[in-house]
């Protein structure tokens, strides 16, 4: 059941709400409803589901794609107050891939059901035209990790990587596994350690067990110019 | 200027022609120009130009990136009818990325002006609606070749490009040297010419001068499964 709050919340998150006439604005609110994922829980899984459209209230989440061999590439990323529209893609007859979302925090989400939020769009072009935009957002975020992985060195990358989550977190020790970065960073983990190891005999980083310290942050920026 | 066949060609090639008025019709077709590419010219340069939406009468045209060092990675291909809209991304706010387009063979476009489109957008959401379902569908096409890059063999990837200009041009020969082929796979010279030499070897190609001839189209088609 919806609080009075959320139904604030939802009509100042919704860019289409005052398109919307008495009926629809019901009709939404009739099917959205409020869920809670912990850190590390799978939201969305390829083809294998289609919850609907997200509201994130509070709370990150991971979006990649992952091959039959189990390799992830992270495509980007979403928090507070972004909608994710390609937990719904099932319902966008010209989305032909499926991506995977992971909460990376605790998460506080509302969602509109697929099948409801898809009549919407069918009836109301507005709705429809808001939904093609979250869309293409997405295409150009996409398109810049492409450029990343495709185009650029290893060590800016890595360097991008380490000190976009330091700054994330606002801390100087990225608390990951060798592992876990490769996967963020779409690569292997023996490639990532190798060249940590590199940063590290450089006095850009220190190893130890509980992660990677970041100690010279001005020649870390300077990997990335 | 327009003949009566250009006239008939746009009111068929454009999906939301019957959502104009007289008005707009008429502002469109005088915004529309024909345009002719000879094989191999470029049409689109990144960030460089942004010459309008693009209807394909006849020709083929390759979309693709281009890093700082000069490497290539195909995106997608459009062909007879197909109509292109990331030529005119400037108009598209949300699209935040740069493409190249090259005629790959002769080509025969009609152009609607990137300013005067994006007029016909503002105060048409059907034309708006329009425009996003296509550059939705380009998402898809990078998409799939993003996970062809990134997450298939290399193998299958060559043997899946040959086989397809094979059926492309309806001839066993690829007339391609190898550093083309690289170019359209996304990858450098020097493994596709170690992956066709294991084809030859493997007595699915046979290797000359002019090009790539498949010798054996089972085991082409073997690797591709």
């Amino acid at each position: 059941m919806l609080k009075d709050e959320d139904i604030k919340y939802i009509a100042k998150a919704i860019p289409f709400w005052s398109e919307l006439n008495e009926e629809d604005k019901r009709f939404l609110l009739d099917h959205i409803f409020p869920v809670q994922y912990e850190k590390g829980n799978s939201i969305h899984s390829g083809s294998m589901d289609c919850i609907g459209v997200l509201l994130i209230r509070t709370g990150d989440i991971r979006v990649y794609i992952l091959s039959d061999e189990g390799k992830e590439v992270t495509l980007y990323r979403m928090s507070d107050g972004d909608i994710c529209i390609l937990s719904a893609s099932c319902i966008l007859d010209n989305i032909t891939f499926d991506v995977y979302m992971d909460a990376e925090s605790d998460c506080d989400l509302l969602v509109i059901e697929s099948k409801f939020y898809k009549q919407l769009c069918s009836h109301n072009i507005y709705a429809e035209n808001f939904t093609q935009k979250m869309v293409i957002d997405r295409f150009s975020d996409v398109m810049w990790a492409m450029e990343q992985i495709l185009f650029m060195s290893f060590d800016k990358r890595l360097a991008i990587f380490l000190s976009d989550e330091s700054a994330r977190t606002g801390s100087d020790v990225i608390e990951l596994t060798h592992e876990q970065i490769a996967k963020y960073v779409g690569s292997a983990r023996e490639v990532v350690s190798r060249m940590l190891k590199y940063f590290q005999e450089e006095g850009i980083v220190a190893l130890s067990r509980g992660g990677v310290k970041i100690v010279n942050k001005k020649k870390l920026k300077a990997l990335i110019k």
